[in-house]
C-alpha cells in the first residue's frame, strides 16, 4: 500500500495522543444524570474531531437518552461501505481511591496511558479517526465508502441504539461493521474476534407454605421451597456437564476439527488461568478444552440465590419462598426466545410435588458468529498481520455484545471486531488502560483496513 | 380419689384465676435487658406463691442470666419424688398492634384467657401450683414428694439451667419429672407427649475463585459456587425424600405397629392441613403417614441460602462464594455428634470438583423419647382420663426441648410431657391465650398425677 498513511502516522503519533488524552479528560458517564452535560459535550468533541479530520454529514442525532454521532466519507464510488461502530461514554470510575492517578486526568506511565475510557472505548474509537485522517491529509481520499456511527449509552446496555438502527437503515446501510471493543489474546498475538456468546437470563421463583414455618412443627411433610430450588439446578446439568433444557443443543454448531485446531494453536496455560483466579481446578463440558468451553460452547450459572435466615447463627425456620436469578451463555445458532421456551418447560416438568414455580425473563441477546473466510474478516487479518508484522489470531470471546446482532439483523452486514486491548487492560476497573504500542498499531491497522478491504472486494 | 382436693379446685377456680392475673401483669420478658427487673420481680413473685400454698425450703438461686426458683415437699415418706419444671419468662411481645387487648393486661373473652405467657408457660406452671395447693390445704399433705424447679431463662435458649442442674443433682433428684409446655392434640383430646425431636444444625460454605468474575468472560471453565451448593444439597435427599447422610439411619429406631396403629388412631385430615398453610400437597419419606413424618422420622431442610446477586434485573456474575443453613431434625436415638461426623462425610465426598467447602456447626440437641410403658407416662394418662373425663392420647412433637434430654441425663429420670396448650394458641404470637376449661382441667389433672402416680409406684 501507499507508504504515506502509515508514514503520516508514525510522524503525527504524539500529536494524535495529546488529542486523545482531550478526549479522556470528557468525564462521559453514561450511568450518572449529573454527567449528562460531560456526555453531551463528549458528542459534540467526536462529531468535530469527525470534521476535522475531512469526514463530511457530521451529526449529532438526539434519542430518548444521550445522543448518537454520525459523520460519513462516501466518494469511493463502486466500493464498498464500511460503518465503524464505536461509543464514546465510559463506565463509572468508582472506586475512585483506587486509581493511581485521576481517572479523568489521562497519564502516560511506561508504555501505556491510564485513564477511564482509555480502551473502553475511547482509545479504540480515536485510532479509526486517526486511521481515516492519514489517508485524508496524505492522499485526499479513502480506498472505500466509510460511515461512522458513535453512541453514548453501550455502558448502560445502548437501550436507544438498536430503535435508532431500526429507524436508520438506508443512512447507516453498509457492507460491512467495524468494531473495535475487544480484547486481543494477548500482547503482540493480534486477533479478529469472530464468535460471541449469546444470553438468555432468568429469575426462578419457587413458593412453598404462603408463610414461613417451624421447621420443628412442620418439617417432614412440607415441600421446602429452597431445598426444592436446590434440586431443580441440581438436574439442570449431568453429571458431565451437559445442560439438561429439552432440546438445548438442538441448534448448537459445534466446533468443527478445523476450528479446533485453530483454537489449539493459542497458547494457554491452566495452571496459570488456575492461579489468576485461585481456583483448584478448572471443569466444565466433558469432551471440550477450556478454550472450547469458554468461548464456543453454552454455560448455565446460577448469578444468584437466596431465601430464608440469612443471619447469624442458627434459626429454625422452613422458609416460605426462594429465588435464584439463572444466566445461561448461548452459542450459534441458538435463540433466546427459543432458550426460554426451553427454559420453563424444564422448570414445568421438573417442579418437586408441594411447591410452586414462576419464571421471569430478565434479560436476553442472540450469539454472533462471522463466517471467518468473509470478506472484513479476511482484510481484518491482512490488515492486522501487516500494521504488527506477526500473523493474527482468530479467537472467540465467552461474552456477549448484543449490539452486534442487531447490526447483523438489521443491516444484514457481517461484523468483524477487531479489537486492540489486552487481558490486563482493567476495563471497568480502576486503573484503566490502553497499551500506546497497541494503539500506534492499531491505528496503522485501521488505516489499512480500508485499504486491505477495498482489496479483498 | 378424695373428693376434697377436687371439690376444692372447682370451689376456688374463680380465685385462681385471679391470681394467674396477677402472675401474667408481670412483663418477665427475658430477651429484654430493659425488662431485667421485672423477671426478678416475677422470680419473686413465684417463690411467694410456693410459700402460700404451703410448699417448703423456696429458695431463688441466681445464676449467670435471670434467677432460678426452687421449692419442695418432702414429706411423703416411701414416696416416690416428682420434679415439676416449668418457666415463668415469657416471649416479647411484639408486634404490640396485632393484640386485641394489651398483652399484661390479662383479658378473659369467651373461654379464653388472653395474655402473653398465658399459656406458654406461666398458666400451666400456675395450674401445677393451685393442683398442690388442692391437696394441701384440704388434707394437709401430698400423696408424693414434690420438687419444683420454675426457670427465668426458657424464652433465651436456657444459658443456664443445664449447669444449675448438674451443678445441683443432689437437690434435683427425682423419680420423674413433670414438663407442662406442650400442647395437646386438639380440644378434647388430652395428650401425652412421649417423643421430642432433636437437632443437628450447619452452615455449609462454599468458594470457588477468590472474587466474583464475570460470567461470560469466565462461565464455562469456572466451578460456580452457587451450582455447587444446589448439587450438594439435592444430593442429600433422594427421590424416595431419604437423606443420603452415611449412616444416618443406622440409630434411628423405626415406628413399631403398636405406635403405627396408636398414631393411626388420631383424627388428622391432610386437606385441611394443606388448607391451613396454603400448599398445595403434603410430601415426605415414601412409606410414612404425615404424623410418622412429622413426629417420628428424621428430616433435612434449608433454613436459609444465600450467594451472588440478590437485586433487581439481570446481573451476570459467577460469584465466589455461597451459603446455606441446613437443619436436621432427629429423632431416638440419633446422636447430634454422630449426625454431625456424618454430615461432614457426606459433604467431603460430596464435594464437585473445583469448589472448597467449609462446615460450621451452629447448634444441637439430642432427640426423646419416654417410654409409654414408664410409670409416670401411665400415671399421667391415668390423670387426663379422670379429669377430662375421655381416654388420653399418646402424642409426639416434631419440635425440640434440649432441657428434656438434659433432664434426663442429670437426673436419670423419664419426663413425663403433659401440656394443656392448644394447637391455636398463639404462643409466641399476638393474642397468646389459654383456654380456661382446660386450665380448670388442667389443675384438676395435676392433682390427680400426684395421686396416681403415687398409685403406680
Amino acid at each position: 500500500m501507499s507508504l504515506k498513511p502509515l508514514n503520516f502516522i508514525d510522524t503525527n503519533l504524539d500529536r494524535f495522543i495529546e488529542e486523545l488524552k482531550d478526549f479522556l479528560r470528557i468525564a462521559s458517564i453514561s450511568a450518572r444524570s449529573e454527567h449528562t452535560a460531560d456526555v453531551a459535550s463528549c458528542a459534540e468533541w467526536v462529531k468535530h474531531a469527525a470534521k476535522e479530520i475531512g469526514l463530511e454529514n457530521a451529526t449529532i442525532y438526539e434519542t430518548a437518552g444521550h445522543p448518537v454521532v454520525y459523520a460519513d466519507w462516501m466518494h469511493a464510488e463502486g466500493k464498498p461501505t464500511l460503518l465503524i461502530y464505536g461509543h464514546y461514554d465510559v463506565q463509572p470510575p468508582e472506586p475512585i481511591e483506587l486509581w493511581t492517578s485521576p481517572p479523568f486526568e489521562p497519564e502516560v506511565r511506561g508504555d501505556d496511558i491510564y485513564a477511564r475510557g482509555s480502551v473502553d472505548d475511547k482509545g479504540q474509537v480515536h485510532l479509526h479517526l486517526k486511521g481515516i485522517e492519514s489517508w485524508l491529509r496524505t492522499t485526499g481520499s479513502l480506498p472505500i465508502n466509510v460511515k461512522l456511527i458513535i453512541e453514548g449509552e453501550e455502558e448502560i446496555g445502548s437501550p436507544n441504539l438498536e430503535p435508532f438502527v431500526r429507524e436508520h437503515k438506508e443512512l447507516l446501510a453498509c457492507d460491512a461493521v467495524m468494531i473495535s471493543d475487544t480484547p486481543m489474546y494477548d500482547y503482540d498475538m493480534p486477533s479478529i474476534t469472530y464468535g460471541l456468546r449469546g444470553l438468555a437470563y432468568f429469575e426462578l421463583r419457587v413458593t412453598g407454605p404462603d408463610r414461613d414455618l417451624h421447621s420443628g412443627m412442620f418439617g417432614g411433610v412440607v415441600a421446602n421451597p429452597l431445598n426444592a430450588l436446590c434440586t431443580m439446578i441440581a438436574k439442570m446439568k449431568d453429571e458431565r456437564g451437559r445442560i439438561q433444557l429439552p432440546g438445548f443443543y438442538d441448534d448448537v454448531i459445534d466446533v468443527s476439527s478445523e476450528e479446533r485446531a485453530e483454537l489449539g494453536r493459542l497458547p494457554y496455560s491452566e495452571e496459570d488461568f488456575e492461579k489468576m483466579i485461585n481456583i483448584p481446578d478448572t471443569v466444565g463440558e466433558e469432551g471440550y478444552t477450556d478454550l472450547e468451553r469458554l468461548w464456543a460452547r453454552p454455560t448455565l450459572d446460577v448469578c444468584g440465590i437466596w431465601g430464608g435466615y440469612q443471619g447469624e447463627g442458627a434459626k429454625t425456620v422452613l422458609p416460605s419462598k426462594a429465588s435464584a436469578k439463572i444466566s445461561m451463555r448461548l452459542v450459534a445458532n441458538q435463540d433466546p426466545e427459543k432458550v426460554g421456551e426451553q427454559f420453563r418447560k424444564f422448570v414445568q416438568e421438573n417442579t418437586p410435588a408441594g411447591v410452586t414455580v414462576e419464571v421471569v425473563d430478565l434479560h436476553g441477546g442472540p450469539p454472533a458468529l462471522t463466517p471467518t473466510d468473509s470478506v472484513p474478516v479476511k482484510a481484518g487479518l491482512a490488515a492486522l498481520e501487516e500494521a504488527f508484522g506477526t500473523a493474527p489470531f482468530l479467537i472467540r470471546n465467552g461474552g456477549s455484545i448484543p449490539i452486534v446482532a442487531d447490526f447483523e439483523r438489521n443491516l444484514d452486514a457481517p461484523v468483524v471486531l477487531m479489537g486492540f486491548g489486552l487481558p490486563d487492560q482493567n476495563a471497568h476497573a480502576p486503573d484503566e488502560k490502553m497499551n500506546l504500542k497497541n494503539y500506534h498499531r492499531g491505528v496503522k491497522s485501521a488505516a489499512l483496513f480500508l485499504q486491505k478491504f477495498a482489496e479483498q472486494e
